[in-house]
């Protein structure tokens, strides 16, 4: 029943929850792909059950055809491969290895950085004034990494929408909601490329949809 | 001169520290590829010529024709899409993604985690007791979650070597470091199984000889 270079014919479940921006992206890029899937409720547990679609019991997994996969880069990496169009990497492989790139600093010197606050910002929980000090100043070096890599001309590394952009989405998303809870500041303050980067993916239709979705709950 | 789909004909630059084990990693992919490189002595500043390459000024980065890509997870997407062969991905999809999640989890809930007290390991600095805690109790949480996924049957994902088998030797190896130096005990002790595929890396001619380069200084 699986082909290996279309997609057709295979039923993905996407596992987690709608809150989750990780989720979001993956079902963004399910939608993008054109490919089937199916939506399946499951709360980020360290029962067993989840942590063997999900090693960490983080959102999202996938399932298909009885097995799993988690990790946001490692699914969307397969859903690459399993439906290739519409691409969302660069043909030129340097190309391709700049989108990574971004990627990996957005992800880890921004998004990650800020979720050491989330804990206070969404969960009602406190982290330490020397946590929210040292997250200050690691995501204003992080901003200023991710800045020198941004073409956002019009997409966040080219004329092309890639990959790139689904996680500009999704993590500034995610990493704007938290400084803006702990600090009432706006972490794009200054970034006026990426402000104008996020209007327009905002439009995008696979990620209108995702959006439209979460707020129906 | 840069042709797209065998890397003949490019030179390419690797800046960074033969001590840095993302550095070790991307030189024994460069070898194993087959691919012509030299290597440029760079520290880990963030002097505006070092940021140019790394825009966090991590180690390592790569020059091509005076363009530069840091994140070593990038590089090796850029190798391998420059040079396929030998192939360090299965050519399968999901098997591919599988591949990924493998490094994604041994970096982020291992490498990332061990490396928080880095600083006191290797650089005669101190961490807090809490640190010292909490990080022993995410390593031993993050150590549970990649065996999960590690198949070393003999290699990390399986009968052939991938892309993982190169995290497992080099995040491994520093991890494990880090926790002997930290808390005097063998983060690999009851993981019978990826201290065996250590020791059949070690061996593997691009690792062996990035270790002899390394040990000359």
């Amino acid at each position: 029943m699986a082909t290996n270079n279309s997609g057709k014919g295979i039923m993905i479940q996407l596992y987690g929850l709608r809150l989750s921006n990780y989720y979001s992206l993956i079902k963004a890029l399910l939608i993008e792909k054109g490919l089937e899937f199916e939506e399946v409720k499951a709360p980020p547990t360290q029962d067993e059950e989840n942590l063997i679609r999900t090693p960490m019991g983080k959102m999202p997994s996938i399932g298909v055809d009885g097995r799993y996969m988690s990790e946001s880069l490692a699914i969307a990496a397969y859903l690459d491969r399993l439906q290739p169009q519409p691409a969302l990497l660069p043909s030129d492989p340097f190309e391709a290895g700049k989108v990574v790139e971004l990627i990996c600093h957005i992800k880890l010197d921004v998004e990650l950085v800020a979720r050491r606050c989330l804990p206070e910002a969404f969960f009602g929980q406190t982290v330490s004034d020397e946590t929210k000090e040292t997250t200050k100043a690691d995501l204003t070096k992080g901003m200023k990494a991710v800045q020198r890599l941004m073409v956002c001309d019009p997409y966040a590394a080219g004329a092309e929408l890639t990959l790139a952009d689904f996680y500009t989405f999704f993590s500034f998303g995610l990493a704007s909601g938290i400084v803006k809870a702990i600090y009432n500041e706006d972490l794009l303050d200054g970034h006026g490329n990426i402000q104008a980067l996020m209007a327009k993916l905002a439009e995008h239709p696979s990620i209108a949809q995702v959006e439209a979705d979460k707020a129906e709950g």
